[in-house]
């Protein structure tokens, strides 16, 4: 249990299980300027997405425990496999510490815009197998059709970021069916990076992730319990378990500006 | 260091990242039907290509001392990045016990068939970058034209074992240039997997890898430290970090057999 009431000059922590989570940074970033961020990528042990839930909980949980001892006021769990796996066990461990996911803003978002085609759910196998974006879907509109996917190389190929275009191309129409939904939730914080090519392969469907949904929501509820830094700018302080160098240079695509420094750290 | 002294009713023991150096305990059992083996798969922090030295080299250590504590007479480490970035680490910290890598194996057999077009070796990018292949390919012939390339997918494709035959087909061929050495040495216990589709792709090239060259080299030295096990019918213990389901039912395809049990370990 953390022992220490949160205040509003401390910095957000968020963590993922690598450079993904960059993405809903950059989308906190965005709608909190003034914030402090403590940015986690668990590099050495990346990708969570095809371990077991009780290997992703205890990673999780390892993660967020390094993050509560550099007194963070808040957790944003910003990789949707330890989201859809860990989010309660995280919550429980650091009450009262305000610790947000993914999952829900992210399906809340799909289940407003879609058709009656449903919506596509492209994630890790691990998110896929644990339902988490199907129940939150169906929570949202019981009457939806769901279809989930599992997107193994999309990982891969994202953290490695240095594939020909021709070949993500082919590895992206592989694992969108025709005849899809019209609606295609990105359910893994890695995915957004193929974002463009996407939209261009694919012209007729929506695309929706969970970075600006999740800003929006860990915004509004920091406001809520009078958390908000009244600051001018914020901070990022980088912080990862492995491959702090690969981390600077391939997280700049991520977060859309450069990393000057990571520090490495072990959990 | 290791108080034990080998004795040869023990069993060998063996480890890679994941599932991949099942292609080495196969030729190994094939080489010396008579012993036991515990192999040891580290699932949970998989691949260990993309790692840092340091990490892949703590990992490494970690993987052994489980073996270790098992009272194995010999240890072969059949993940080439481990062999190639922490084999010496590892001989050191458990000496006199005899420790084998892949990586000088497969450069010695590739090196002796190569022609003068060179040799091509395909690994993780931790073992391209490292350079352990190029320096023992050098060392076996100075004259000898080395290219290495990187392939970042073939583990995460290995390892998730579903894909497409076409998906796999655009992506081998990907990462093969035209115009390559007519010989093609597998770096990584994973490649032998996709042997046969490379045979068809490539037929005038020639595909090296390390595994059948490793089990006649560890039978060798076995048997001059007289420490081979002369009874009839080996058994195998398979371990693994996580997702031992997952392991049972994929691991089958690399080691070419069914596998029954697979024990959870934390290292």
């Amino acid at each position: 249990m953390s022992q220490i009431k949160s205040t509003a000059g401390a910095p957000i922590g968020i963590f993922d299980s690598g450079m993904g989570g960059l993405t809903v940074l950059a989308a906190l970033r965005a709608a909190l300027p003034g914030e402090d961020f403590i940015y986690l990528g668990d590099t050495a042990r990346l990708p969570y997405g095809t371990k077991t839930p009780a290997t992703v909980q205890r990673y999780a949980l390892q993660a967020t425990a390094a993050l509560a001892a550099r007194q963070v006021k808040a957790v944003v769990v910003a990789c949707n496999t330890a989201s859809g796996l860990a989010l309660d066990e995280v919550a429980q461990h650091h009450a009262p510490l305000p610790v947000y996911g993914v999952v829900l803003p992210g399906a809340s978002e799909a289940a407003a815009v879609a058709d009656a085609t449903g919506v596509l759910v492209l994630a890790t196998e691990s998110t896929v197998k644990g339902g988490a974006y199907q129940r939150a879907l169906l929570a949202a509109n019981g009457r939806l059709k769901i279809h989930a996917h599992a997107c193994p190389l999309w990982v891969t190929l994202a953290e490695t970021g240095s594939q020909s275009n021709a070949l993500v191309d082919t590895i992206l129409r592989h694992d969108i069916p025709t005849g899809h939904p019209r609606t295609v939730l990105l359910g893994c914080t890695h995915f957004p990076v193929f974002r463009r090519q996407l939209e261009e392969i694919f012209p007729a469907t929506r695309f929706v992730d969970s970075a600006s949904t999740t800003a929006s929501w860990v915004a509004a509820d920091l406001a809520q319990r009078r958390l908000l830094n009244q600051r001018d700018a914020g901070q990022v302080t980088f912080l990862a378990t492995d491959g702090v160098e690969r981390f600077r240079r391939v997280g700049g695509h991520f977060l859309g500006q450069e990393i000057r420094a990571v520090e490495l750290v072990d959990l």
